[in-house]
């Protein structure tokens, strides 16, 4: 049995959407558990017999819009409870939908780094091309990184990338604004360099953001910030694209009419686009595994989210970072007060 | 009559697509005269008597790898000759598809900075849902921006605005990884504090990657990295798209013939969604004008920049940017040497 613990309590769309889509998911898959943590009143109504259900009793929320040196101090909320079922064993992965900064910032703190990580970062796969899909890190833990994360970085995903797609050297790109190494900012071409004289990296270089979805690499590299924004302008992008689609069928009735003959096809295509598909981050380089869902998913989006927690324990993702003889750095203070990581101020949603 | 100086020999693409693009240009505009300007025998067979063609005769050519700082002494190169017969008021606006980071160079040291701007920034106006586009800029002059420039790239932006589309307070959002102000790198905090504390500048706040394609800001401000990324990742991802529609309508006999009776619907969202027909970026912030190409653009789409360049001299953006009265912040010495310039190795492609 693969045990997830869902904070029920944090996000944008309560607890009615979180426990809706672990209800599906669990439909679909026997060989999971689920304890939902939160405050139980709040949801009992919604709960139905099932005993592949449990609940923890969490008395507190992390607001969306709480800074992360203040969520960590709220020691009974649903957010903390859920990361130290992880901690404690009794849970394989922890999900959240909460704020990523105070997501971040209580599970480095609960769980801490892993051997030799300098920062965690948030991973995902994305869509490219013809290939079922690049993963990308950092999408937003760390706002600014250095040379030597981004390295780190390179190193993780790869160990991702191998362990879940079987490459066995996996091509990573650094994103930058030209392919030429001089190019960017002074901690990418520092990075460029240290990836060049690691032989555990397979380098292909610098890489622009067009590249990103045609497949060229199997890891793109970047700093949570700009990992943030590509994420999220890509979200835009395809959701208006959507939006011009479903139009141009519906400007006259010729429109219309072979709107109804493509019918099949389009009904396909807006499903395949359909951006909930691919919600869910995992928090790589902690002493356990946590996925992020957007703040604002859906029942069909949070269950992507929980599908993808359950591939990342199935895959035991944790374990393969584990594996990365990471380079000897000292491992980061993990119980270092919360205010003096630069996420503190700088974390996104 | 407007006057166009177009750098024939910059780019990936060659003389060929360039002077294809102009006589297609030429066709449609009546009050348009250009200049070519490049090593005439090496494009001289491809000319066609023409009274509103002229050649202006460049020995040198700026390589698409050059660095800038050799760039701008290569005083015979197509590139500072287009880009002179602006200064010299032979022409209204330069046209170019040479490496980025050169031709700001270039024509940085030619035309020099307008009063007060610190730093000149690349504009465009990139599609967003139901508007007809939003001013993005900087996207890719500055691989680092300070909270003072990024102020004055909302100024400029707003003027452009006003001026192209007769909004009269434009909106102007600053691109971010939250909405909340205390989000985001150190001098995008004080941007938005700069930017709230002036009357001058309609400001809605910080606003995220998938905000971009929705209208909801008519200036969008980032610093050139961010910039130069999300424009391109627009591009993959559209590219991607278009790849997957056409994909779809092939795969079976069915989806074939649904792709058959929605071909009139099909082949107008590809013409849409087609990239070419947004090429074209201004630099504003010169005493005079400069349009930049994309380096590999095919005929279509330089003919799009130099439709660009033409709606740019037809409005007088220059005229309005030195309308804007810029923060009373010292000029940067215009002619001071272009490797102490952030960009000499930090350009973009």
């Amino acid at each position: 049995m693969h045990v997830l613990a869902v904070d029920v309590m944090s996000g944008d769309s309560g607890p009615d959407v979180v426990i809706h889509a672990v209800y599906n998911m669990l439909a679909k898959n026997d060989d999971v558990k689920v304890i939902l943590v939160g405050e139980k009143k709040s949801f009992s109504t919604l709960l139905s017999e099932n005993p592949r259900v449990e609940v923890e009793n969490a008395s507190d929320v992390v607001p969306m819009n709480e800074l992360p040196s203040r969520a960590i101090r709220r020691r009974h909320s649903s957010m903390r409870r859920s990361v130290e079922m992880v901690a404690e064993g009794r849970a394989h992965v922890a999900v959240s939908a909460g704020n990523t900064g105070c997501l971040l910032g209580v599970s480095h703190i609960v769980l801490r780094s892993a051997k030799g990580v300098l920062r965690p970062a948030f991973a995902s796969f994305i869509p490219s091309g013809k290939t079922d899909g690049s993963c990308m890190l950092d999408l937003g833990a760390n706002i600014e990184c250095s040379a030597e994360m981004l390295h780190q970085f390179a190193l993780m995903g790869s160990a991702l990338v191998r362990s879940v797609k079987g490459i066995n050297q996996p091509r990573v790109g650094l994103l930058n604004v030209g392919e030429e190494n001089f190019k960017g900012r002074e901690e990418l071409r520092k990075a460029s360099e240290l990836l060049q004289n690691d032989k555990r990296v397979n380098f292909i270089g610098n890489i622009e953001g067009n590249d990103i979805y045609f497949g060229i690499a199997d890891v793109v590299v970047c700093d949570g910030f700009t990992g943030n924004v590509v994420l999220k302008t890509t979200e835009g992008v395809a959701k208006m694209i959507r939006g011009i689609i479903a139009d141009a069928f519906r400007q006259d009735w010729l429109s219309r009419l072979c709107g109804l003959a493509a019918m099949p096809v389009l009904s396909k295509l807006q499903r395949t686009m359909d951006p909930r598909r691919y919600n869910g981050a995992c928090l790589l380089g902690l002493r356990g595994l946590v996925v992020k869902s957007h703040g604002n998913a859906d029942v069909r989006s949070f269950e992507a989210a929980l599908g993808y927690a359950i591939s990342a324990v199935r895959r035991n993702i944790n374990g393969v970072i584990d594996e990365v003889s990471l380079p000897d750095t000292p491992p980061a203070a993990a119980d270092e007060e919360i205010s003096s990581l630069p996420l503190a101020k700088g974390n996104i949603t």
